[in-house]
């Protein structure tokens, strides 16, 4: 449940824009990396301070400031100081109840977005928040710091000039930022894909109550996926749309790709939502039908021996006057009349189909 | 049923604009306080006739008129003449059975919201209704009064300039009210989602009707929350988007933040919802799989024991002549048979996966 | 189903705009009253003669025609001369199968509401179709004519001047009718609500299939409700938009001011729906569950008493050689062992929770 | 299934123009009839060869084609050629899978619109496709040809100048074709709801497997009928808000009263539809209504007779040291516990308020 | 599942418009063909390697170029080179996970479309990406290659000049192949509708788990069908709408048309889900009915037996003191008795209808 509520209430009453930490401390300390690049220039370090990168926001060249770990505000609130984020800015990023949204701040845009990890054993999806500011040369993340970071693959294109990420400005480097979150969608997707695939299989051999748990997890699953893709199709349409200088019109067509893919992944979902639905209608049927196959072999018996039983009663009985019990082939009349009895029982049913 | 629908038909038939209260009554005696304040000065005192608070309209300060108990019509009626309230507007502070709204008079701004308390033993949620007026200098808030004032923190800022409250004007104000009520959605949140917990785990270990009927009580309390802030997005989304002149555009960063909280509310709510479905059909199933195992014990007993209990009353029958009867071994023998019947059957049954 | 399909097929090849009354006739003989105001004067009286009513026309003060009964094609044809209404509005008078709706032709505006009458015992709601012509100093009003006149608190008010309705025009006098259509509703929905609550406890009792047929027809009774209500929400909505001369200004306040009570009722019968369908799912948990119980029951008696008796049956048989029957303490041997097998069913039984 | 999809496969690969007649033939030959008319002269004849009607197209009068069965393509092919239509227009009156439509060729305007036709008893509803070409002054019709024409009043109107037709130009005489077809459907709507309230009764009464499969069918008629008309809905709002210069304002308003119609048709299909799965709801639990009665009686008498047979069981036992056996009043005592035992169940049943 | 997700994951982390082709290879060598018309001239090519294609870019008539099989990754970059086409595109043309929808990149429009091919036996529906780009005089369509071309009639008809294709201009071409593609989806449901005919009959003769199988089955199918046809739908809409100097207006009619096809296609999908959702209905009471069959047969049986089992019980007892066992018609009696118990029990029965 802490996924679905975390401890929000404990700011209830606290003025606005006040900053506080809100969800799980997932590093001890944070890491904070600054990248600046041109097409010519590259240069990499990890800062102890962040003081330390505050030269970067003033050069030509694209600045990347990537923090880790999000529960040490005074960190932001020198972040904020210096790049002259709004307080409400720096309250939402410490916040990682939020869904992801995009807000224009005309000389920034701050962006959140839902970086998930799925683990079907254990634990179902994660989430990690991601916060993005884009500036005119600058590109500000934070991530809450879960240990293997999606955004080394940027760096390392960053690094060695592989595609036009050299060439292009912040706003491709943002772009390159949702690109990877969202691509990270489809691996969860099929990851899910196959987890529903193993429990069909299981539906079709052995349906047991756990198979309908485990559709249910999967639903919820799904309901969570939902709730972190949705939006963010809002957020990217309105960033490839927008008029704002800070996103130039090449960027525009990249963006677009994304909105695609972001439609494929909710397409996807909703896929997987019938699907779970058809699949508790399976099972709950297949319960139904075990219900008959039960209750009908109880009946064959039954039907079958209740009545010839108590024929062998009626002869056990003990008066005196009983003429049959004296015939001569009263006994094998008896069990004749009951084989009779019987094989009539196993024609009805056979023309009934029961067995 | 009370809390779905109010005793209104009582006002069938009067004049609109007619001042009816409708809802309980739930303070002995209306409390009005008074608080005036701007960066430099603060002043709040608890008047005891509506008269005492009517000098402040026309001061330059920011001032803030809190009414705690609203079933005293002719304080209303003076508060109205005194600040030029519409009729209508009085009538919707009097009936509590208003929905969230925004209704914009030029002059004044008047909101209504309704305030949540939530208590899981006992009634579920309750609601009180807070009305506030937004003037250009002047905040009049109205509530039920239920025990525990939710503006206190704010009282608790102001006096203590905490914040940037004292700095702001009375729009400023309005939204510190409208925020408190939201933050306090998720503090009712929070207690929905451990209730939705609870009953997961009674529905795994041991769904009784119980669990039903607590699903369905917090289905309705969906409903009823879904009521309350499904139409506070649209007031809140007005407000942020209006040009009233009453509303200054550094207030409209801190409006889009509350909205973006009534968003996250709505999605927990639906969220919720959908989990407390997926909860239904696990019950449903739960309770036809043990109908499964009920009949299956039935089924294995009867079909061992009834077709050898045929046997044994064979055996029984009286007839002089059944030669078996004579049998020296045909005792033991009847038995092997008994025994040999019973070993198929639990085979048959462990084939079957019964057993 | 008459109250779904009135025999509107009766008209089918007519040419458009033959007048034709469809539903029953409700009243033997049409009552037309007049009353006639402006702020100083009053005057009301019933007339004969349709004739009777004409002059009021021309008049500057507001003229309240209204008929009660129209049945009678030929009243409605020469009110329709006086008036200069429109063939095709005198058709839609007489067919009581209308949705509400609102027809603006310039010189005056046509509207059509539904009056509400709800009786639980035994039909449940019953519609009577009230038509309103407004026109610059006038409203015509058409009744269908079921006992209880719902305008009679308005005849009163303008006859004591009351309320502010003397001195508005006749947009206030339509807006005052359309009002207490409206605020009938609310009396319905109460009443329902009422009923909903008797079910609800019924269901916790001692639900029977009568419990289901009840919440079935008050489900069906939702579904009427709101094809009466949803529609008169745009019909009020636009006539408070409207631009047209005939509603002044002043008039749109309270008509804003009707229009929240029909979104309250339309949410609240939303809200009726979503219970009536959790009672359903109630309901039907609760037969199995009962079945359930029945089963049990079968099963306990069953398996402890199946086996044991085989026992009895196999000592009654009557082989020659039987070596236990012979020993001194068979008999309360054999009773010791039925009384273990039973003591060990009811362990297992009470270890399964089924007792 | 002809119904749902009729065979339009055949077509694939054609160019697109291409005419062919997808459909069942409905008549043999097809009629062709004539009527023209002004206010003052009206003239009817039925033609046997197309090129007898071309003259019409150049008159001032009003003149109305009306063709009855449209598989032969080369009648088609002459009109088209005579009135200057669109290739694309001819294809979709040849093909009668269309959906209700209106396309609009500046000259002219082609709408397609479904009359239906209803027999509950046989085939349900059965389609017939309209076609009409509305031009500046002639209208063209295209029915498939089922027996008994619908356009039969609207000749009579005209033949006998009743109404105002004879005064209008071809827009109101297209108009009173879409209003007859849609005046139509107030038959079936009235025939289903009778068919549904039939099944209702039986519901109640005696619900079987056969009232299930008739719940069903309705439904689908519904779906059915739903298809037909939510386009059209559509198609008149378009005509009526369209600005083409064919259709004149005073057309306007008659046009708005078929879509009022329209809408009631589509809400009426919406109640019955909620009805029907009312239904449903009700038959399911009547089903398990019956299995708990089923299995009551068989649990009632086992449990009142397993017990009691054991105990003659432990009677019938042959052990030679059975004290009981010899005692005096050993007989009637054991049937006393019998009856004791009888008079407890019965009790405990009672209790239960199984019986 | 592989249709739901193909493995789109290898890509994660690859720059933007890296060319990776995701999908199965489904032909061993690319076939490349060229075809160039205009009215007058007509000229068809397979060419070996794709520069052979680059010199029609220039000329004044249309060029086709269809590429079969699209994972020579090699190919595409070349006909990008040429053809100015942006790399996203070429990427987008590789992946064939993509929804169908249109990008206008002023200088050329590019359009992805789904082609289905049904068999109902093994897979069901499998699918072949199908993308367009529409230049000013030329088109180029890529296919994944799956065995019997569906653009042959196309083919055809430009050789031979038949319809008006060879008139027209590149975009009449783009028409033509959406039309084609659309076509044949009419084939899919005719198919789908037949298997659907063919459930409905199990259903009602014979249902089995194997039935619910498959509705569930075609269930997926419609999932999967809608997803390919509602973007389409959009796709059209758009190209009809378009303002680009691409399509020309003639061609607009035409795409209306088709545009009409796919919204025909949707509407029979929607119903066909419907008809599925009643299917499944009637199966599970037909499972709930059938169980009622079986318990009824046991009720009946057990009902009628038990009683006078337990009768001969009795009178198999052991006591000395019996007197009934003495007497002369005791035994006749208790046949009596067993006689009128079993006939009132059958009397019963069937004044329940149960028999």
């Amino acid at each position: 449940m802490v996924r679905v509520v975390k401890r929000r209430s404990e700011k209830a009453g606290l003025p606005p824009g006040t900053l506080v930490h809100i969800g799980e401390k997932k590093v001890e300390k944070p890491t904070i990396t600054v990248i600046e690049y041109d097409e010519m220039n590259f240069q990499e370090k990890e800062v102890d301070t962040i003081e330390d990168c505050f030269p970067y926001k003033e050069k030509e060249a694209v600045t990347w400031i990537n923090v880790e770990g999000i529960h040490r505000v005074e960190i932001l609130e020198k972040i904020g100081d210096c790049f002259g984020l709004h307080p409400l800015v720096l309250e939402d990023i410490l916040n990682t109840n939020q869904r992801p949204k995009l807000e224009d701040y005309v000389e920034y845009i701050y962006i959140v977005l839902k970086m998930l990890y799925y683990d079907g054993k254990r634990d179902g999806i994660t989430v990690e928040q991601v916060s993005l500011i884009l500036g005119p040369n600058y590109v500000l993340s934070f991530q809450e710091g879960i240990a293997g970071d999606i955004f080394d693959p940027m760096r390392a294109q960053i690094r060695n000039a592989k595609g036009r990420i050299r060439k292009m400005g912040a706003d491709y480097l943002a772009y390159t930022l949702i690109d990877s979150v969202v691509d990270n969608y489809f691996v969860i997707i099929e990851e899910l894909g196959e987890d529903i695939e193993l429990l069909e299989e299981d539906l079709v051999t052995d349906p047991r109550p756990e198979t309908l748990t485990g559709v249910q997890k999967l639903k919820r699953e799904m309901i969570f996926l939902r709730r972190s893709v949705w939006p963010l199709r809002e957020v990217i349409g309105t960033l490839e749309r927008r008029e704002s200088p800070l996103v130039k019109e090449s960027t525009g067509l990249y963006l677009r790709d994304v909105y695609d893919h972001t439609i494929q992944v909710i397409d996807t979902i909703e896929t997987f939502r019938d699907m779970l639905s058809g699949m508790l209608d399976i099972y709950l049927s297949s319960i139904s039908n075990r219900l008959n196959e039960v209750v009908k072999v109880l009946t064959i018996i039954s039907t079958i021996f209740i009545p010839v039983t108590f024929i062998t009663g009626a002869y056990g009985m003990n008066f005196r006057y009983m003429p049959e019990l004296q015939y001569r082939y009263g006994y094998p009349l008896v069990w004749l009349v009951i084989v009779i009895i019987a094989a009539l029982m196993l024609l009805y049913f056979r023309r009934r189909k029961w067995i």
